[in-house]
C-alpha cells in the first residue's frame, strides 16, 4: 500500500491580508494553525470512523507532508467580501466513509456555508448513504488590499 | 524513500450532472469507480513495467490516499459538449518509464482523444524513447445543467 | 505518521517549447532534470535543517512520487516573456522550518525573482523568525509558439 489511511481529522479556518496573494494564503494557513507544514491537496473523503480532534491536539511535524481538503479564495478589491467553508458529512454506518465538500465565493459566510452543507446532503443522497450529521466550518473576510480565506479538513494519524 | 513507487495502473472514466461543479465532479468519480477515495493529483509518468489491471480488480481502501493523473472539465451551458481523455504510452524497453498525458476541451471525444494520443507520441519523440503502444480512454458528455467529465490513470500497488 | 518528512532539497529550473501546453510543461520538467517522475505539488515549507544538494546528486526512482513546490507559467503569444522563480528562506535557528515561495508572471526574470525574494522576507517577518539567507533560482523564456517555464524546490530523502 502507498501510505496508511488517516484515522483522525480536524476542521480549521483562517484569514489574512498579505503583500501578495501567496503571502496572504501563507498567513491564512498560519492563522488556521497549519502553517509551517507541507499541505497536499486531495479529493475529499473522510475515512470510515475517523475521529475528530482539535487542531491544537495535533503536533504536526514541521515541514511534514499533510493530506487535506480545502476551500480558498483570495482577492484584491478593497471592501469585497470573500468566504470559504468546509463541510463534513458523517454517515450513520461508521464502516462507510464520509464526504467532505469545499466551497468558496465572493459572498458572505452564511451563503457559502449554506451551499457547502447542501453539497454534503447531495453527496450522501446520490450515494444512497444515510447521513447522521453535518459539521461545517468557515470564515468570511472583507478585503483591505489583498486578502485570503482558507477552510480545511486536515487528515492525520493518532 | 517517501513511498513505494506504484506498480499497477488502471484507466477509468466517468461523467455526471450535479447541482454544483464539485458535486458533478464527485459523481463523475463515483461513475468512474474511484469515488470514496482521496485522489492526489500528480504529474504523469507510468512507472517502468507497471501492469494494467481493471479498476474492478482493485480494492481501494475507503478514504485511502490514491495517486493519479487525470483530465477533467465541467460546464453549465446546456447543450455544450465536454470531453476528457487520458493516454498512456508504453515503451518498448520495459525498464524505462511510460508517459501519461491528459487533455480536456469543449469538443467531441474523437477530437480530444486524437490530441491526447499525439501528445504521447510527442512525449516519446523528444525523449528519444521507442514507443510500443498507446492506450487511450475518454468520455464525452452533453451538458444538461451542470456537467462534469473525468478520465484518469490511477496508480496503485499489487 | 503518513510519510517521513523529507531531509534534503534541490532547486531546479527548466524551459521548453511544445506542441501543447502540457507537452511544453513536460519538456520543461525534463530540461530541469525532474522529468520521468510523478511530481506531487505541496504548499511550501522547508523542513528544519534540510540539506541542499544538486539535482544531479539525487537518483529519483523512475515514476516515483516526489513532493515539491513550484512556480510555472505557459503562454502561446509569440514574443512574450514568461518567467518563473522559486526562493527558499533559511532560518538562523536550524530547528525551525524555512519558507519556500513561488512566483511566475509575463515579465523578465529580474522582476519575478525580486518579487519572490521579497515574499520570503515577508514570510519570515510575519512569523517573527530570523532569516539567515535567501536562495533563489529562476528562468526566463521568450515564447516562440507555445512555451513553458518551471522553477521548483524538490524535497527528497538521503
Amino acid at each position: 500500500m502507498m501510505v496508511k489511511t488517516p484515522n483522525i481529522y480536524c476542521l480549521v479556518r483562517g484569514s489574512a491580508e498579505g503583500r501578495t496573494r501567496l503571502n496572504a494564503f501563507d498567513k491564512a494557513l498560519l492563522n488556521a494553525g497549519v502553517g509551517d507544514t507541507n499541505l497536499m491537496r486531495m479529493s475529499s473523503i473522510l475515512p470510515p470512523a475517523a475521529e475528530q480532534v482539535d487542531v491544537s491536539q495535533i503536533n504536526f511535524p514541521k515541514g511534514g507532508l499533510i493530506p487535506l481538503a480545502y476551500a480558498t479564495i483570495d482577492g484584491n478589491t478593497p471592501g469585497r467580501l470573500i468566504s470559504a467553508a468546509i463541510a463534513v458529512g458523517i454517515p450513520e454506518d461508521d464502516t462507510e466513509p464520509g464526504v467532505i465538500m469545499e466551497f468558496e465565493d465572493h459572498a458572505d459566510l452564511d451563503t457559502v456555508e449554506g451551499i457547502v452543507r447542501q453539497m454534503v446532503i447531495d453527496g450522501f443522497d446520490y450515494r444512497n448513504r444515510k447521513l447522521k450529521e453535518i459539521k461545517s466550518f468557515g470564515i468570511e473576510h472583507k478585503i483591505k488590499n489583498c486578502g485570503s480565506v482558507f477552510a480545511a479538513a486536515v487528515l492525520w494519524y493518532k
